[in-house]
Parts: C-alpha cells; sequence; structure tokens
C-alpha cells in the first residue's frame, strides 16, 4: 500500500484526492500495489465528506508516520511550504509539488536535500499544471543543447488576453469573468504582473541552461496596459497577444524575460486560447517542439502531481540536477536593456509618419488615423528603443503603447 | 565508456551518429560517463568519413562483443530488423529503435523479451520522430484514463496536404516536391495511403487502451483521393484537411482508424503544417493534451533515439507495458461501418440540395454551383452514410469526395 499524505486541501490537493480515488484501479496497475491517501493538512475539517477521518492539524503526525512514503505539497505560498518540503525529505519522504513559488525560489537547495536523502522532489505541476514539459524538457530533450524556450505560463492571463481578442472585453471585465470563473486569484496581481509566469520561465531556463536564475532579478512586464486597440490592430495583422515568458541562448549570456508579445498566427502558440498553457523549447537537433494543455484546474493540476508520485515510486527517486544560483555569475544574466527585439509602438499622433522616421529609420507604418500613429521597429536594443522614445517624446510625439513582436 | 551499435547508417543511422558527436559533451553530463559509437552496420563502406572504421558487415561482431551494450537499430522494414533486435535482446542489449512496423508488428513480443532479459526496448522514434509522444503517454498521462488519441502523424502526407492549400499545388506536383525534398521515400505508397499512419496509431491505441491491435485490420484510407476543390472549400470553411490516426473508446469497444479529415481551426493540430507531427491525447483528469514538433528527419529523429539510449543507460531497463495481441478479442475493435462522424459529401451535380436531403436529412448545404453540390451529413454511422450514398448514386447523384469532419 502507497500512503500519501495531502498538505492543503484547496483546490489543486482535493484535485489530487479525487483523482486517486477516481482512477484509482488504473493507479494501482501502474503501481503494481494500492494508493491511498492516508491524510490530509488542512486548517478546515472537511465534515460530512469521505475526507473528514483524514485530516489532521498537527503535521508531524504526518512527519512522523513512516508508512507515509510520499508527500503531495499543494499548500501555495512560500513559507510554511518551503519547511514542511524539507522536513518531509529529510525525514526520508518524497515530495511532490505544484507550488513554483517554492521551486523558483528553493528549487536547489531542496533537490539537494532530496539527493542528499535518496528520496525524489518533483514538481512538473508547477509548470504548465497538467500540459507535460518539465518531464519531456528532461528526459525526451535530453540529447539536445535546448537554444531557447518560450510559452505561455499563465492561464489567468491568456484567458483575459483571448476574451480582450475573441469578444471586445475590456482589461477589466475580462478579469472580473476569470474571476469569477475561478481561474484568478482574488488578489491577481502575481497574474496580471507576470511574476507567476516569471517564477515559470526561470524554473525552465534553470533546467535547460543549467543556470540558477533569481526569477526577482529577472524583467517582468504584465499585461495591464495592453489596451483594446492593441488587441485589435494585432488581429488585424494577423497575430495575437500573448503573455510570454522567454529564455534564450545569447553567445555566452542568456536573456530570459517576460513581456506581452505580439506573435504571428503562422506560430502554434499564438493560437492557445483561453486558460491553456504552452511552451515551446528550440533544440539544436530536434529543432522546435511544442507542448500545449490546460495550465491550471484542479483535475489538470493533480494529473501532473499523480503522475509524479507514480514516477517517484516505481522509478525510486530522481532528481532534475540544478546549477546552484551561487555559482551563477551574476552577469551572465542580460540586462532588458541589452535584449533585442522588434518592436510595435503606437504614438498618440496621427500621421506623423515622417517624424517618427526621423528618429527610428527604417520603421514600418502599421497604422494610422483615430488620433494614433502605429508603427513596427527594426530590431534593437529595448535601451536603444527607450532613448529613441524619449527624443521623440520631446519633439512631442509620445508613444502610448509599446509591445514587443515574437 | 558507454559503447553503441547502429544498425543502418541511412538517414536516421547517421542522424543517431551525428548527435552523438555533436553533442557529446552534454550526453556525458546527462550520463556521468562518455559515449561514442563502436560500430556501425550496414552494406556500405563509408570511406573517408571518420566512420570508415566503424563499419562491420559481420552483425555476430556486434552481438558478441559484450561491451556493446546499447543496439540503436535504424534498418526499416521488418527483416532482418527484428530478428537482429531479438538477438540482441537475447545477448543482454537494450535496443532503441525507430522502426514503426517492427514495433507495430512485433512490439509485444520484443517487449516480452526485454522483460525476461532485463533490458531495456524502446521506441519513442517510432512514433512521431522527434515530438515526446510516447515518453508523456507513459509517464505524464498514466494517471487519467485515455478516452481518446488522435494525430497528425505522417509527415510526407502533411507536407503534400499543406503544399495543396497553401500553394493550390496538384496532389501529384506536392507529391513529387516532397520526393524532392527527401520527405517522401521513392516508393511513397505507405505513406499516401495511411499505412504508416496506421502503425502509429496502432501504438499509440495500444499503449493508451491496452489492447494488441493488428495494424493489418484497421481501416486505412490515405489521402490520393483527395481533391483541390475539397482543400479549397475546407480552407473557405475555416478548415485544413488533415491526414489523422484517431484511436477512441467507445463504451466497451475502441475505433482505430485512419483517414483524411476536415479539421477546424479552432483545433490547435488544423495548424500544423508542413512535415511537423502532432498528436492529442484525451485523458479523463487533463482533459486535451496536444505535443507538436517535427515528425521525421535526420536529427529530430535521432534526437528521440539518443534520449531513449540516455533513459536506457541512466534508468535501467523500463519498458511499457503492451497487451499480448492474442489477448485481445477480436470484437472491441469496432468495424469502419460501425464508427460514427459527420461528413462532408461532394455530389457530381449542382443545386441538387432538396434530392439530397429526401435522402439525407438534416443535411447543410455548404456549396453549390460549378457542377457540384456540398452538404454536411449529421452525425452518423459510415454503413449508414453509404447505404444513402448508394441510394443516390441510384438516383444519378453520384458522390465523388466524401470526407470525414474532425
Amino acid at each position: 500500500m502507497i500512503n500519501v499524505a495531502i498538505l492543503g486541501f484547496g483546490v489543486v490537493g482535493s484535485g489530487v484526492g479525487e483523482v486517486i480515488v477516481m482512477n484509482n484501479a488504473k493507479l494501482a496497475k501502474a503501481l503494481g500495489d494500492d494508493i491511498t491517501v492516508k491524510y490530509i493538512f488542512d486548517k478546515r475539517e472537511f465534515p460530512n465528506t469521505p475526507w473528514q477521518d483524514k485530516v489532521v492539524h498537527d503535521i508531524d503526525v504526518i512527519m512522523n508516520d513512516p508508512e507515509v512514503s510520499v508527500v503531495v505539497e499543494c499548500m501555495g505560498g512560500a513559507h510554511p511550504a518551503y519547511d514542511f518540503s524539507m522536513d518531509a525529505i529529510k525525514k526520508g519522504k518524497s515530495v511532490i509539488t505544484s507550488n513554483k513559488e517554492v521551486v523558483a525560489k528553493f528549487g536547489h537547495e531542496l533537490l539537494a536535500a532530496a539527493r542528499e536523502n535518496g528520496v525524489g522532489y518533483l514538481f512538473e505541476a508547477s509548470v504548465g499544471g497538467g500540459t507535460p514539459v518539465i518531464r519531456p524538457l528532461v528526459k525526451c530533450l535530453v540529447a539536445n543543447e535546448i537554444d531557447s524556450v518560450c510559452g505561455i505560463l499563465n492561464g489567468t492571463t491568456n484567458y483575459i488576453l483571448t476574451m480582450m481578442n475573441k469578444y471586445s472585453e475590456s482589461f477589466e471585465t475580462a478579469l472580473a469573468s476569470a474571476q469569477e470563473k475561478g481561474y484568478a486569484e482574488r488578489d491577481p496581481s502575481d497574474d496580471i504582473n507576470g511574476i507567476d509566469t516569471c517564477r515559470k520561465i526561470c524554473i525552465l531556463a534553470d533546467i535547460a541552461f543549467g543556470y540558477g536564475m533569481d526569477s526577482t532579478k529577472v524583467y517582468a512586464e504584465g499585461i495591464t496596459a495592453i489596451r483594446n486597440k492593441d488587441v485589435a490592430l494585432a488581429e488585424k495583422l494577423g497575430s495575437s497577444i500573448k503573455l510570454l515568458g522567454r529564455a534564450r541562448k545569447e553567445g555566452d549570456k542568456v536573456s530570459v524575460m517576460v513581456a506581452p508579445f505580439i506573435v504571428s498566427r503562422e506560430r502554434v502558440i499564438a493560437g492557445i486560447d483561453d486558460v491553456f498553457n504552452a511552451v515551446a523549447f528550440n533544440g539544436n537537433a530536434v529543432g522546435e517542439v511544442t507542448l500545449c494543455g490546460r495550465g491550471a484546474g484542479m483535475l489538470p493540476t493533480a494529473s501532473a502531481m499523480v503522475a509524479d508520485i507514480i514516477d517517484v515510486v516505481n522509478n525510486g527517486a530522481w532528481n532534475v540536477s540544478w546549477c546552484n544560483p551561487a555559482e551563477t555569475p551574476a552577469d551572465v544574466l542580460m540586462t532588458p536593456d541589452e535584449v533585442e527585439d522588434k518592436y510595435y509602438v503606437a504614438f498618440a499622433v496621427a500621421d506623423n509618419g515622417a517624424a517618427i522616421e526621423n528618429v527610428i529609420s527604417d520603421a514600418r507604418l502599421l497604422s494610422t488615423g483615430d488620433g494614433e500613429t502605429a508603427i513596427e521597429t527594426p530590431k534593437m536594443p529595448y535601451g536603444e528603443l527607450k532613448n529613441k522614445l524619449a527624443t521623440l517624446e520631446k519633439n512631442g510625439i509620445k508613444a502610448v503603447s509599446v509591445i514587443r513582436i515574437f
């Protein structure tokens, strides 16, 4: 009998419980053994549910029970999730998590402890929810040098952008509807400001490039400045606006950033809508591989976590190798100003292409009229763009929207 | 030192050699050991290449060398590929293959032998080329009951359909261009008749549903009957024509088939063009997961095979569980006539919607004129459709094109 303890019985934790019950026969076949939830650690009681007898409020009941071989951490937040995970690892229990905050901040430490204690610390669900991402990267693309990783990693913001695009909803209305549907938290700031995406792209960049990224030092721009005008123009150009996490190798350095991008519909990720996530890897042998699926939600996320349970039970402790952040040179991460892109820029002036062209040469006029002029710039470092926009502003030509072009 | 032997040094085999050389440092890091190609088994000599000293023409040199722990089979065809693979397994060597014909025909037998001999028989590259498909299904979606698997599994036919769609090329011109680019074999019949796709969807159905499918008994329709008119009409309807392998659970039975389908652009796979492959799984917890990548080609396929090498070396023998075909009830597979779909049908008559509606009620008129009338039927078993089309033909209304709608 495989005895599992679930820490935190909210949306994801109760999903793990539900999948273990719903697909119990399939899981038993895959494990060659029965599997059950022995404990639920939560403040609440869940009376009159099948779970009520499993609830404990004292974490030590779980930590000190040698029958519990796998702890599923679904608490969210850095503490005490990190502390309980470390405790469990030191007690010889494998830990499965969907907690990207803990993985991004403490992944290196927890993986080192897991290796030392001969257990597994697996976190497939922390990136892409139910979408297979980390295991395909680590197991299927291992024969490649990875050149870039890029993806739609946050379901809430993708839902908001989809509503703005398909139904011309305002940002505020779309956010309210995301909250109503349970996609967005009551405080959605980590989603809409790109912080959640930033943690996830850092996890992927760490694994893909072998550097320890400090996600708090990575440039993250959210979607709060995106206007319906911008979405409509992108649509007219055969593109969609997507919030992307993007990590690229650039010579000896890497660029890692989160920002909204205008993505041509020629690319698979431009068509990934609603709460779906997608990650595109570029490897030097395989070329582009794209993985798409539900980025959040009770059962999809639980699907990934239960797969992690089965893997760690069947295949013993395996752990992703992860560079010590302390061993990563601080200057390996390019500053945002150094990173080159093409940009869409909308100015609050009509019919002033010539004046703009004087400062940004080879700009391509995208549209003009209705009090605005929109251009596509040639590829240039972000720092250079900012200088040019400052010059234009001094001449009364103010940029009201800047979005990178993928 | 990990010593590998490559059987068959054509496109895929030489790709494996190239990836092992090109990414040697990365591979050594992943393996914790060096890796080298010790032997190449081929009729040819490859003079004046770095490979010339490794060529052997006697398979027993490889079979009897205990230093060779992994054999990479890239021969194609059922024999002697199957025989050499079985031999190697019995000699305690793990076997990696991209050979879908061998896997579809003898997968069960080879996996049983591998388990008995404590070695691995891995075949990620046999479906989807470089696209991660089998490992995500087996490892990442293991907590799900899989309801359906569906995919673009043949790069050659997808390239042909893309050329017909994007550039209005005829089937013949598109096929010639595929051959010129090295995508299609000189004898492309297994590709264009759906046989290659059929082997692959049977491999996926076997793993997903736990049945042993005989791919020679599965309905396979190719793309030779697709006309430019059909492609153009699908495009006008916001859809693409794609050759799909599709396997679905239907109560106690399963339907497995290969056929061209009209796929709405709302779905990710409709936008997968050129030689790219895509597979969509539907699981009862995760919902839809779609995996896209290069379905063929030297380095992409090699990328998957070298990942299999690393997995079998690092993680020991693990093998997919696969049902014995002899234990699969013959009637579990639905006949093609039983399977329900909606259909696009073009008739060689203009303006005869009413006469068609008399026989196929609730048909939706798609277009008329230019000597043809095209309709969309309601969902019905294929057998029922065939009867209705026979009735119409007796009345002088002859169907000239029938394509399933996804």
